[in-house]
């Protein structure tokens, strides 16, 4: 099955945009009658009916609106970016497909890279949304300095950080049904100062287990346990 | 803190090799009488001295062996290539960093790609084991055929496969110190008899989660959860 995207349905456009109705017309061959799913990427699918198949505005006409099932959870993951861009953007796939609700992409003491191809993350998160046939498109921010960061309302605020005081594993800690948000440091990790702020904040120290993660992979290990816990 | 990978040093070669050598001396700039860690892939670690900092095979002497701490399980996930290479070549870096002890690249029925880079995975997973300073190199087969695998001996089986008949989440029924297959179907999906063939087998099916995830990513869910129900 195919999701398609149109973010304006709520404003009343009710065709596709250039590159989806070439995907949906030249690509998948799709006539007029044919029914398509389209999301908003605001928590709602849309049964609809093609009524003009052009390859650059694929008209439809909604048969059915179809809200998609509401999470009690929230979650939240600011990260700063990686050198290499792809293992960023591998991350925000990787966490759309689990299930996330907010990205922030944040600049840290030991950020090595801070240009940021925001646009690019937008589309790999599109793209991760249809595949996984959600309807809800996450937040993406950034960059966002580290200290701004810290004023987050999220119930539960976590860091990641492994240091010799041993923190709790962030799946021993976790309550259900709650919003979280979890710090992921740099290559260079979070700078003592950084701790020393967070922990100001109200932020608690997590473990994500023994082994040593690259950036992108805490990132998405983070995402894919308070989905666990919450499932 | 670099480590460095020499799989022959059971058989008393005390050297890097070519590209470790370029890296340890050329791009790292270690002379002789430096400290450096090396493994064998094999579950050691040594700790060493150089005694030779050449570009192209740099010599050193071995101060200490220490074993890498046991695991008391065992995680085999046995997967479908993907359609893109990427893709598992990503899976391979990811289980590797998360912890996994044996990697099937199977062939099922729905496998739109039977041609495998082996060395080219294998070469993700000494980088992987290098970078999260692991000292046990996963073993990985393949292609394996889809009937081939179902002879395996680890002690629980599984089948991520989703249907109506609703299995259980993968968390919730994975005893702890124990070991394990889990089989990750192609983007097709696993066909109905290859299915059938697994329960023969007794392979119990489960889930992974309500998101509809895709090869490498059920594959990588898949090992982390592992990891999670033994941490």
């Amino acid at each position: 099955m195919n999701l398609f995207y149109q973010p304006r349905i709520p404003e009343g456009i009710y065709y596709l945009d250039a590159d989806e109705s070439r995907h949906c017309v030249r690509v998948l061959r799709h006539t007029a009658g044919d029914n398509i799913q389209v999301t908003d990427g605001k928590g709602y699918f849309y049964k609809t009916t093609i009524t003009q198949a052009d390859d650059r505005q694929c008209q439809f006409r909604i048969e059915e609106k179809v809200a998609q099932p509401l999470r009690d959870f929230f979650i939240h993951i600011a990260i700063s970016p990686t050198k290499n861009a792809d293992r960023i953007e591998w991350f925000v796939e990787k966490a759309v497909e689990l299930g996330i609700d907010r990205i922030s992409i944040i600049e840290c003491e030991n950020t090595e890279r801070t240009y940021l191809k925001k646009e690019r993350l937008e589309k790999v998160a599109i793209s991760a949304m249809k595949q996984s046939l959600k309807a809800t498109l996450p937040a993406i921010e950034g960059l966002i300095s580290f200290n701004d960061i810290l004023t987050t309302t999220e119930a539960y605020k976590y860091m990641a950080y492994v240091d010799m005081q041993n923190p709790d594993h962030l799946k021993n800690i976790a309550p259900q049904k709650n919003s979280y948000i979890v710090l992921i440091g740099p290559e260079g990790d979070f700078s003592p100062e950084e701790l020393t702020l967070a922990l100001q904040h109200n932020f608690q120290k997590v473990s994500l287990g023994n082994s040593r993660l690259r950036t992108e992979t805490a990132g998405m290990a983070a995402c894919h346990i308070l989905n666990l816990v919450n499932s």
